[in-house]
């Protein structure tokens, strides 16, 4: 196989890209820019170098604990609980959310085989009981794996002083919440309801 | 920036790719085995160092002269020409031509700033004269760009002992060469026609 090949190869593993878009990416690389071709193979491997999981919220970060965690501007008596650290980028980018944020690492899945133990439940429990959190609002997926993952978490935080809510469903059901635009997910931050916990 | 941060914003310059699909793809690689994301890297830097153009047909190669060109079992008396090395490769995948390329490196644009002296028209010329070409097939985009690609390489050939054909208009007209399905090329093959010299 060529490098050509073998490149378009890789790059059609790439969520999104099938064999003609990745065959279209390597030829225009193939005349840009040696330095762009170059500067992009070596972010890709400072992205692996530098990025780590902050390990307190579970989010990515070059520094520890991640500059979220550390900021003494943030509120420090909310708690947004999310699935995936991209989930955290889009509340972010709402610019609508100032508390600090959770991690799970996924969804409950018994088909994929992930279950409660899989995900940061229990350093949730802990984080809750210690830090003194006035609410936690539950941003999971709403897809049936995100439903059953806050109705568990819910559950897993009931005896403790803490108000659990939910995002609202202004979100189309059954998508996915890194592709919700930012008025969307703005408009769900607001609209957030208390979780019935019996 | 951090290095997620300039990686997205890298992905998103290369073509198909917004901000929104960089981002995903970005959150992919940090989930990734790092033995993917730098085996990515490694090729992309291969990429630039092993592949040039080839010195006779124009197209890309790892060797010199090209595997076509140095290929015995190839048809020495067919030529085809094309404005890029990617529409070489979107020709042999139809499998329906055995016969030798050239590539031009674009097609006329005055609004681009490229005229005839910007292409390989003159070492395209050259290889009629001393290769004994049977038949040239002009295999430009059916574009404006290309037609008058097509219309002034064909002139160029006039006083030559060589037929000048042309790809069959089973292509989309405005469309792209790049992104015709293997059947629609092959038929466009088939039914080349004489281009009119006068």
């Amino acid at each position: 196989m060529t490098a050509l090949e073998r490149l378009i190869e890789t790059l059609a593993k790439l969520p999104g890209l099938g064999r003609k878009s990745a065959s279209r990416i390597a030829y225009y690389l193939l005349k840009a820019d040696t330095s762009f071709v170059n500067g992009l193979s070596r972010e890709l491997v400072q992205l692996k170098q530098k990025v780590r999981s902050c390990p307190v919220c579970g989010g990515y970060t070059e520094e520890v604990p991640c500059g979220i965690c550390s900021d003494p501007q943030r509120d420090r008596t909310l708690l947004c609980v999310v699935e995936e650290p991209k989930d955290l980028l889009s509340i972010e980018l709402t610019r609508q959310y100032r508390g600090l944020y959770h991690v799970l690492g996924g969804a409950i899945s018994p088909i994929d085989g992930v279950g409660p133990d899989s995900l940061r439940i229990e350093p949730l429990r802990s984080r809750v009981k210690e830090e003194g959190f006035r609410e936690v609002i539950i941003a999971t997926n709403p897809t049936v794996e995100g439903d059953t993952t806050a109705v568990y978490v819910a559950g897993r935080l009931k005896d403790l002083p803490v108000s659990v809510t939910r995002l609202a469903l202004g979100l189309p059901v059954g998508g996915d919440l890194e592709y919700a635009d930012r008025l969307t997910l703005a408009r769900a931050l607001e609209g957030r309801r208390k979780l019935e916990q019996d």
